[in-house]
């Protein structure tokens, strides 16, 4: 582990340590498959901010957990979000050409290549959730656990779900609460699986986890609302996609609904009671408040 | 659990028992992601045979298993090759608007819908895995194994891969050798993680384990080895699917390559290797070699 003086600097160490795993973690390009491995490698190394893994890791020193050995299955949640990006941008869905300023996986490689890699990356991650870090007894019983949490999350009752929903929301009146379901559920769910995963290799209790589930899940609703301002606000060199294209599309988003600037206070809303819900107990709190500042405080 | 007197009301009384707990495990089809649901269960009623999860249950029983708690995550295997099923029926892959005699899942629901819903099922299949059967200690770290070995299978080393060479082996001259990867991946590796996810729940050691894992390699080459003779002998009404659509497709097959007698001699070799596989220890053997006979003597 690196040393590092400030937060901004420890995040910056345990990026760099995220992006060695999936290096090391993603399949090589020779073989009959080699084309699934460079779409696959394509489709991370395509310049993401790796907030969910950033998220786990500080969850997980949090409640002073191993750091190194957590690496790896805070990158496998890189890989499930990567995944969703891949598919949501396909012609059937979003239909996007550009995903953080470069061709979207299926302009690169083509549709049937880009549904295929999004596939191995979710199965990938469930493979490193379920091996990493090793070890018998306890370890191997949080790494079910570990499988158990992040499927919960990325599933019919989490992300796949939300996609649906907002797939199906397209073009027809949107309601607040309607609204909210969908990204609990499209975003949400997956920060809640982020910050309980880092809490239970850090050595969490229960009850502490579920307090970083509420955390990671209140962070996340911010996190989507500050996308939905961005996406307002930006222009397309900074956001690295077409901006305005939700509402255009006739997707439903907070900005639409509540104005720009209500939008911004409930993004600052959602961010403070991210941080109330983090447990006494946590032994550092430094990082999780960097996190959660720096999901508000984005230009992108 | 209910009693059976021959192997094949043995076989049925577990594949009713697979269906029970498939209906149990998919998510209802009220709320928000009510199409979601609709659509993962269209995909999984279709009538399949159930032929992965009785492998893993027969492999179970061998080695004296508590059938009872394998069926759950025998099932999650049948989510994982019907997830297989809806992704390559899709306009971007093989283009198929047929399957088991019913219009695909893409053809019923919509092509988002249709990958969300595979998305979904691979996802709870990971889920299932890692939650069932319940139980701490050696319980739990029997489920991290059972995610491990069956990732391995679906993923970019397993199936997935051999999914992707397959596409890309379209059109192009194909040697036994490029057929054989493509189908030890492809279709080999599920039928050998099932059965050694069978034996893993039944309690089988290290080497049992892996000797079961051969014993399905095997079987998996000669249940496709059988498809494609199966492809050019039968029609469609006892098909299913469109007869033929490989070779005219440009896709390799065996009878293609090898001709069709010996294609068929091919299976019979690959169902005899399979059986020699199976370890003296093994206490039930009779309904391992059924599920083996049934593969080869099968009309579609």
């Amino acid at each position: 582990m690196t040393e590092a003086r400030t937060t901004q600097e420890w995040l910056e160490a345990r990026r760099a340590e995220v992006d060695r795993a999936l290096e090391e973690l993603l399949p090589g390009e020779a073989g009959p498959a080699g084309t699934l491995a460079r779409a696959m490698r394509y489709a991370i190394f395509g310049g993401g901010k790796r907030l969910r893994p950033l998220l786990a890791l500080a969850a997980c020193d949090a409640f002073g957990g191993d750091l190194e050995a957590a690496v790896a299955p805070a990158s496998a949640l890189e890989m499930i979000h990567t995944y969703s990006l891949v598919h949501d941008d396909l012609p059937a869905m979003d239909d996007d050409d550009l995903r953080r300023g470069r061709p979207t996986t299926h302009k690169a490689f083509g549709e049937a290549e880009a549904i295929l890699a999004g596939d191995a990356l979710l199965t990938l991650a469930f493979e490193v959730l379920a091996t990493k870090p090793g070890g018998e007894g306890k370890a191997a019983a949080r790494r079910a656990d570990a499988v158990a949490i992040v499927a919960r999350a990325s599933g019919h009752a989490g992300m796949v779900g939300g996609q649906i929903a907002d797939l199906e929301a397209e073009g027809s009146a949107s309601t607040r609460d309607r609204l909210d379901w969908i990204h609990r559920h499209k975003t949400g769910a997956l920060f809640s699986a982020a910050a309980e995963l880092g809490a239970l290799h850090g050595g969490a209790t229960e009850d502490e986890r579920r307090a970083m589930a509420r955390f990671g899940h209140a962070l996340g609703l911010a996190f989507q609302v500050q996308d939905d301002v961005l996406d307002r606000t930006s222009d397309a060199a900074s956001l690295g996609k077409t901006p305005g294209k939700d509402e255009r599309s006739g997707k439903a988003t907070y900005p639409a609904l509540l104005g720009l600037e209500a939008s911004r206070a409930e993004a600052r809303r959602l961010a403070a009671a991210a941080e109330a819900e983090i447990p006494a107990s946590a032994r550092v709190r430094e990082r999780l408040l960097d996190v959660t500042r720096s999901v508000v405080d984005r230009s992108h």
